[in-house]
């Protein structure tokens, strides 16, 4: 990261992961048009934001192409905005995986934590930026 | 836009426009990373959105150097998210502006309307997708 207030970014973070949950995760196409699409933040340590996604999908597949991603938590309702520029990495790891998963995940993937598909998308934090207005 | 459903599309974006109000749009930065940052949307017209902005801002200079930009309406409270590819145009329309402006763009333009650093966002949509949970 290259906030010079790293704790505070990871704070505010933190609070954006837990009040807000989802948050849309932008990719770049083969064409390079921008794709942004829901996902629910699956955890989050000082370096990095967690989601779980299936493997065969167009978003890990371009995320894999152009690991420059953005992750952005709004929520209108609440007045906070947060943008994440960061670097997607897949990761096979189903002990984290199992670690992570959480019941309100299985709205998202029906087969459950099982499911072989599953996999991690590990998003390194380069940036935040955050807006704040209530 | 390549949808095939045209008309439903713009139609779901017209509710999103009326009931998230803020999007976030999402630009890529010179050295390739991705950002995003919120914006109040101003218009939707059959082809494109709308938003004012400064036009003197890392964001404009970015969706010219990059045309391809992403509109993520995201509201987690009323379970909706949506999102554009779009194309990105820096247009100068005194006229559209002061038709465009309304009094909720004070907040992030105190000098309001007649801030000669203002200039309009055309995104013009490609492709639009969107979940809808409730």
């Amino acid at each position: 990261m290259d906030q010079n207030s790293k704790p505070s970014a990871i704070q505010a973070l933190g609070e954006a992961v837990k009040s807000i949950r989802v948050a849309m995760l932008t990719t770049q196409e083969k064409e390079g048009g921008l794709r942004s699409r829901p996902m629910v933040c699956a955890g989050l340590d000082q370096d990095a934001l967690w989601f779980i996604t299936k493997e065969h999908t167009p978003k890990v597949a371009e995320a894999q192409e152009h690991q420059a991603v953005n992750i952005a938590f709004a929520s209108p309702e609440k007045d906070m905005y947060l943008s994440v520029t960061g670097q997607a990495q897949v990761v096979h790891d189903r002990k984290l995986l199992q670690k992570l998963w959480s019941a309100e995940l299985s709205r998202w993937f029906p087969q459950g934590v099982s499911d072989p598909d599953l996999a991690l998308l590990r998003i390194d934090i380069r940036h935040t930026e955050q807006w704040n207005f209530a």
